[in-house]
């Protein structure tokens, strides 16, 4: 019985236990068995930790999501109080996309569970759209603070943070599939930031 | 044996009959068996018209592919000999977008062929990227209309183009996943093409 362990270290086991098999295989893939196997535990311990099947998936994705807001997060803090816009944007995209292995597989792991609910393969819960709302409401704020205050910049704001925020979604799934290379889209991840922001802005 | 039939006519009725099971259960539930009985035809049959599996994934996403374009070609068509850019754009993206039925079934059937390229799951074929390049080329030929021309501008217009297919493509899932509805998708894509062309251009 696991008293004696730290209940946080066994979770991060198993969720990057998860995470491994779900860049392998796909979502399908992450059974209690195949991850218990992975993290070199028994099936009812994994199961102590998430009861459900849905419990799993969520602490999964949670894992992934945070270590990528943790990134973006210390990234910006290291561009100061009030980051220009234009940077803040740049590093915010350049954060989420699969620049490198570790991006790549969190890309991975993201791109699993949108392909599971939009097959219905699996049961993803409503929760995993969380982090769309979250990058949206993230880019608006440093949109915003370059532009006038009013109804219409507001509206075009909103456009503006779920544009960005389709794009880089977009642009993972396309790194990932192999039509744009790293290189290719950290220029358009540049370029859709001059267009959201004007030339003129931030 | 075919011997009489159209060729045509029984290539469509197996890869509309394909089209059907990937919506319905994604690229993992198209075998050719499943395929025949949903045509209502022999597994030998379907072997006869597509002898290879990959062949005949190629040929379910031409007929998906075709389908789209032949849409957006009809109504450009309708536009006139040489439509604004801006309404050309949106006619482009409005004609691939799931904004109805018939539109999100087809954006499925590309969701199913990308989400198997991500997990390697089946193996598809890398034609099964032609669809993006091709949007790409028609995207740059109506940005480049309302454009000097130069290096910067038509390195600029290129990035434009592939802006507007990551986007359209990156907002067909969200629409898909229901993080966007299709009046807010049809919104964001018209403040692309703003984005893309200016308030001057178009």
């Amino acid at each position: 019985m696991p008293r004696l362990v730290d209940h946080e270290v066994r979770r991060r086991q198993i969720t990057d236990a998860a995470r491994r098999v779900i860049v392998r295989g796909g979502l399908d893939a992450a059974t209690f068995q195949a991850v218990a196997a992975e993290a070199g535990m028994s099936v009812r311990l994994v199961q102590y930790y998430f009861g459900t099947k849905k419990e799993f998936l969520l602490g999964t994705l949670d894992s992934v999501v945070h270590a990528m807001a943790a990134r973006f997060t210390v990234e910006l803090e290291g561009l100061g109080a009030e980051p220009e816009p234009r940077v803040a944007l740049r590093t915010i995209g350049r954060a989420l996309l699969p620049l490198d292995d570790i991006r790549r597989d969190e890309a991975k792991v993201l791109a699993a569970y949108q392909a599971a609910r939009l097959s219905g393969s699996q049961s993803v819960p409503a929760e995993t759209l969380d982090p769309a709302a979250l990058l949206v409401r993230t880019a608006a704020e440093h949109i915003r603070r370059v532009r006038d205050d009013g109804p219409d910049t507001r509206a075009a704001t909103e456009l503006d943070a779920e544009l960005f925020t389709v794009l880089v979604a977009g642009l993972s799934q396309s790194v990932l599939s192999g039509f744009h290379s790293t290189e290719r889209a950290a220029e358009l991840l540049d370029h859709t930031v001059d267009r959201v922001l004007g030339s003129g802005g931030g």
